[in-house]
């Protein structure tokens, strides 16, 4: 996005260097193919991670896919180049780079203006005022220039490559990878740059599939892949990704939403197209409210920015740090009616995680145009209602003498229009004013056809559905959440935590024996059996650490309830639960531990309350054990 | 495999073009990108193929990576060429390939021999059989033949290319797609044809989040590609694929399994090398008889196969259809220590779907020896042990000269071999013998070295660890699930039916109502709700459709249970239930069907108890009534 904020890790809180530490030793995430020297912009998840993901997304199933009944589809990562010349993808899925030409190394044209400006204002802390906003405001524009602005402006701020010569002219490279489908050497594919296509090109079948109702949702999570020109901010821009992405076929012309009501007093922070562009604010407001004002464009894209906030704050993301930015009209798709971001604030500044996109019917349309496939819903009325049409009459003879086989492609797209005169009516007066026309890509003259504009009682029309599509990008988002989730306890750099909620959290429960003694160890192996029996994910820990360090080796990988078998377990079979946040243990007997745990994770009860109902234990951990 | 046996659709209880029917038109699975003209070995998942896989997948992790505490991970598809060089892909992962010569169309050349035999066979019923005998054991070596023994076989067979010309030579094609990372175009990298490499290169890591000890599983599920020559079986072969793996990294020197005695009593169907070269019959046996008799080589790998066994009977797949096949010694790679393929039969004959291989140390050697990287574990020994090794002393000056800033890498090389005698040895009587000898491709000279035999008291070993692999694909499981699944109810080609689990079924339960009536409708949104707060995914049926259809669609994509409003609900509050195979319904009360259903998918009561809590209804469904 243009608007980054560059925090350039000066958030006060934010302790990037432990941060990162952990992430990599916990085996959060690790680069992959590190031993035989790696590869740029990609990424291995390790347990933790892939234990937040599973959750992560069982939960996007759940909130999304389950509760709406959407289709879900998994499609294929190999793509045809077909689909992708018709999307756009082969031609525009671009951006501008230029090389150095003496190392022929490669770089974003746009990221290098953005930090040629960055270091031209850090350089110049005097600088006055408003000659800083004019460089900004040239910086926010970085991504919208075309190759010869770019190329101008890359030369006056000075911008060299690490040979020390002037970059080559900037030029478009297609972020697709490239790859060859079949034994001959001769298909070109590619791997999808987006899951969306694949539901795009399936929309008749899901049409049927949900027995030709409207409006309704598709959704998908699978890999995506850009061939990013310089990845970099770790795992916010790589060249392999998870996304979640939802389509929902809408009426046009009747974009509102059954369960908007059910959202319309959530109060989002909207950052629209007017406050980027003036003062800069964002506001807080209801989306009924935004929507009521046309500040969001319809009840369904608000209702999905509604939802994607919800799942947010349902996963454990701070709400304070979440924004929805409004695209500026020159970053839209000419198709596009409105699109709103839903960004993320991490030490990297705000970043784009989800897109809520209303792209109108642009999609269908080109996959309908390409292979002559109908791509249309039917709405039926409730009285049937009057229509203006265009009652046609062909000399079949002289269409046939011109166009042989096509004729008869010609003649159903002339129906196909004349079903309602608005569509017909531009034919009809090129005919009458040059005696020809073109109609997808043939061409007619007046001889062919005749027609008379009538009324006509339709009991429903056909219509081709509008796209309104939430995208998530869950890598952005992961990664997002780890940071969020991260603190460490007084500022302790040996003592850091991450305070996933117990839904997400990757191992719910740690079980520890006070001593190596065999009863206390026979006694932890039951609990964690009852435990994993109950699919909740469970961490034994019975090393010879003291308990405290144990404590913290469980907190850093985020574990909400230690369970701790002592010697009073032996005598009267209670043992200690501790929560991870607020250190507090209550006394359980430990029959009662699974229930317990289980009841928090599936929500059916809260710590709070398991506090009241069982005795708290006065401990003091305020050793400052470090982990390891 | 080599030893599929062809049914060719002759199993008599089978209906093809009933399942294919329902497949394509329930949405089960539909070709990609089929609106473009689809691409062969491409297929998408619809909606409920999506759920059954997701429900496969979630029972996956918790009946392996769950229960043993298994290292989950998530590696890229994306994998730079160095990577597959080091693992033997790039040179070995082959298939031979011929191609018609008049119009460039390719064909794997095993396939055409096997169908030639096929033809011959079938086409010569009076055929004898010692003659019938030998065409079919060349038919068997179908892909262990050399090129130039291929040639040979389709000349005798008189197999022509589609032109009628002969075909051309064969030769060997890699199945890898390939394609470019990073923006310069330099940097060749492939998408993965299995999951495994990303665990290998990890190891170190793995191991230190496993604190070191072993042995230890890694896990991975995730997509693996592969450019196959001439997809086709439907969804047995195709070109992009799910994979769930599980490196099992163990001391070579004891492959003993903790938990083996929790599954040495189960019986599996055992398909020995002896007994396909011999009796041709399968073995019932319990894997600890077949451990302790040395018909399967060692425990893990007979864990394994339990486990896997016991995986597919959860899912839902007929245990009289699993088998597993025992690797010929002509099949094994040459490190490997045994191979057993778990086979399911579908209407294609056997088909393997997981492989369990002891690779023994294989692929860590490989990339430590590639990298430079030690990939060991070490193992402790209660007390410390007396050694043979020997005790080197260098001439630092002669090494420096001969081999500069590579000295210490050559002095490192020698000091690890030292470490036992039984290695060190060789290079000592090459010494003694020649005055040279060639050490990790530098030759060393008995001017830079001498050393002493001696005993020393050790209290660890390192060892490269030795690996035992499950690998499943899971598109073939999901496949072969949906046939195992699919039956008509008296064999009537209206009344297809889906037998999924109810832990698998990607819809738990159908709510219907009786009639139209507001109060009904308002009775299935409250249950339907209810039961989608519980997360059990829902399917709602208000269509006018006579409730006996409305079942039979419900039946079609595997709904276990049918929940229908009537008009005692109105006035006593009940609702039926109504049970998939039996149609045995029960009345129970409305508010608690969410917990009956509830209770059932999470195996906390059966069906049967609960025919036995409620009253049973007398319902005749026997008219036929078909889903359409």
């Amino acid at each position: 996005g243009t608007l980054t904020e560059k925090l350039k890790g000066d958030e006060p809180d934010f302790n990037r260097k432990a941060f990162d530490d952990l992430i990599i030793r916990k085996m959060f995430v690790v680069p992959s193919f590190e031993i035989h020297g790696g590869v740029k912009g990609l990424f291995d998840l390790g347990p933790p991670a892939c234990g937040l993901k599973a959750a992560m997304i069982d939960l996007w199933r759940k909130h999304f896919v389950l509760t709406e009944n959407m289709l879900e589809m998994e499609c294929t990562c190999l793509t045809p180049e077909v689909v992708l010349k018709t999307s756009g993808h082969v031609d525009r899925f671009t951006d501008l780079m230029v090389k150095d030409p003496a190392t022929g190394e490669c770089f974003r044209a746009d990221k290098l203006l953005e930090d040629a400006i960055d270091d031209l204002i850090e350089k110049n802390p005097t600088m006055p005022t408003e000659e800083k906003e004019d460089h900004l405001r040239t910086q926010r524009q970085a991504d919208a220039f075309s190759p010869g602005e770019l190329d101008t402006l890359l030369t006056k701020y000075g911008c060299k490559g690490p040979s020390g010569e002037a970059y080559s002219p900037s030029f478009p490279f297609n972020l697709m990878f490239k790859t060859s489908i079949g034994p001959e050497g001769t298909s070109v594919g590619f791997l999808r740059p987006e899951t969306a296509q694949g539901l795009f090109v399936n929309f008749r079948r899901l049409l049927d599939a949900n027995a030709g109702k409207m409006p309704f949702a598709a959704a998908q999570i699978g890999n995506g892949f850009r061939n990013e020109i310089a990845p970099r901010s770790g795992l916010l821009r790589v060249r392999e990704f998870c996304m979640g992405e939802i389509e929902h076929f809408v009426d046009p012309n009747d974009k509102s939403h059954a369960n908007f009501p059910t959202v319309a007093d959530k109060v989002l922070v909207l950052f629209g197209r007017d406050d980027q562009l003036g003062s800069g604010k964002t506001k807080k407001i209801s989306i009924g409210e935004a929507v009521k004002s046309g500040l969001v464009n319809n009840e369904t894209l608000g209702y999905f920015m509604a939802r994607t906030q919800l799942y947010m704050e349902k996963i454990g993301m701070n709400p304070e740090c979440l924004r929805f930015r409004q695209h500026l009209a020159t970053e839209m798709a000419h198709y596009a009616a409105d699109c709103w971001d839903l960004e993320i604030k991490s030490s990297y500044g705000w970043v784009e995680c989800v897109g809520h996109a209303d792209r109108a019917c642009y999609d269908l349309e080109v996959h309908s145009k390409a292979t002559n496939t109908p791509m249309v819903a039917t709405v039926k009325f409730d009285k049937p209602q009057e229509m203006e049409v265009a009652k046609l009459k062909f000399d079949r003879k002289a269409l046939g003498m011109v166009f042989k086989k096509d004729a008869r492609t010609v003649s159903a797209a002339l129906e196909a229009l004349a079903e309602s005169w608005k569509d017909f009516e531009p034919i009809a007066t090129a005919l009458e004013a040059s005696g020809k026309t073109t109609v997808d890509g043939f061409e007619i003259t007046k001889e062919m056809v005749s027609w008379e504009k009538t009324m006509k009682k339709v009991h429903e029309a056909k219509f081709t559905p509008s796209v309104v599509e939430p995208s998530f990008g869950m890598g952005r988002i992961l990664y997002s959440l780890l940071e969020h989730s991260f603190y460490q306890r007084d500022m302790d750099e040996q003592r850091n935590v991450m305070k996933f909620n117990p839904q997400v959290a990757p191992q719910k429960c740690a079980v520890l024996p006070i001593s190596s003694n065999p009863e206390c160890n026979a006694a932890v192996d039951e609990i964690a059996a009852e435990l994993m029996q109950s699919d909740l994910a469970t961490r034994v820990d019975k090393s010879t650490a003291a308990l405290g360090r144990r404590y913290a080796r469980s907190d850093e990988v985020g574990v909400p309830f230690a369970v701790t078998v002592d010697f009073e377990t032996l005598t009267d079979g209670t043992v200690t639960i501790r929560e991870r946040d607020s250190m507090v243990q209550v006394r359980v007997p430990k029959k009662e531990v699974c229930n317990v745990v289980f009841d928090i994770v599936h929500q059916r009860t809260t710590w709070e309350q398991v506090t009241k109902n069982y005795p708290v234990v006065q401990v003091d951990e305020g050793d400052g054990t470090p982990a390891e």
